[in-house]
């Protein structure tokens, strides 16, 4: 065999192995539910990802709900777009980051008038998929209470998903998920002076 | 003061410092240029986040090419979604993973025919987002030259966005990136018997 014969050779042996390992574990994940994702972690592209998910839930003609519980700016681009598709109930329910409003006392009475919007949500089957943006802080600053959101969570409908994003997220919400990712910026453009940009930060 | 005056008191204290501190660092952050952003690490929502910034993207009337390089299956939520929007251009490109072809010619073929169009897009300035979605494989399988790749991506117009998605970026395009984000689970519903779920995992 020539050098790239071989290397084809050993490719193909590899991939059949590395197939049959797969194929088997595909075989045995075979039950289907509502399934809670938390995105975590210091780094870009959380809530990002659940947007991700909200595009490809509308492409099978699911219903979609978002309530993203901190931003408070309606100029997104993630705002626009999907408020203009149908299927997609889109809510911006804060008053900015905990630091730009400096008012605890605001913060926790944003925050429960944003929860009921959420809690019906999470108590309505219609939704395939609810989207809690940024409900970790609201959580680890205890602007509402743990229980309250954790069980409201547990008791949804069998079938809808569910997807939380924001930093820290409490170690009972982790234990409660069926999906954790954790993302963390090796580098950030921020770092070396790029200010936000439209189409990729907002 | 009460103990809650106490906490909203200390909480106003620390929110004003974070202002400062964050308030300093967007100060300095304030050119704009197309940015290479690579998501990478074995965790879930690499794909998915992209998907977001195309949402967001196009909901700022920007215009945003996407490139599948490894799928082959076309009846994903994104594709469905993406593709019925004006100014998306969406390609899927692949023939499966690597595992399901076993063959290495067939891939290193379907790859370079993906590349032209791909090569295309990042030469065109009318694109203000280009997604390279799963482009690492073809890197660190050696499906493509490197530096030809590279070099188109260093190469596009000034202010054109690219997204790398995909498992063990190269060092070097690492280097090249100005944002990179690495994605891992720490838990997820595949390995607890949960199958792919529409809306959530295509």
């Amino acid at each position: 065999m020539t050098p790239e014969e071989k290397k084809n050779h050993y490719h193909k042996i590899r991939m059949e192995r590395k197939k049959a390992q797969i194929d088997a574990s595909i075989a045995r994940a075979d039950s289907e539910k509502g399934l809670l994702l938390v995105i975590t972690g210091n780094g870009k592209g959380k809530s990002t990802s659940a947007f991700g998910m909200v595009a490809r839930a509308l492409g099978h003609g699911q219903k979609v709900g978002v309530c993203q519980f901190i931003k408070s700016r309606t100029d997104t681009g993630e705002e626009a777009f999907f408020k203009a598709q149908p299927n997609c109930e889109w809510h911006v329910l804060g008053d900015g980051f905990t630091w730009e409003t400096q008012n605890r006392d605001q913060d926790i009475a944003t925050s429960e008038r944003g929860w009921a919007i959420a809690s019906n949500m999470l108590q309505d089957p219609s939704y395939d998929l609810v989207v809690l943006d940024e409900l970790t802080y609201l959580l680890s600053y205890d602007y509402l209470d743990k229980d309250l959101v954790l069980n409201t969570i547990s008791e949804r409908p069998g079938m809808q998903h569910v997807v939380v994003t924001g930093r820290s997220a409490l170690d009972e919400l982790r234990e409660l998920a069926d999906t954790v990712s954790e993302i963390k910026d090796e580098k950030h453009a921020y770092t070396s002076g790029i200010k936000a940009q439209k189409g990729i930060d907002f």
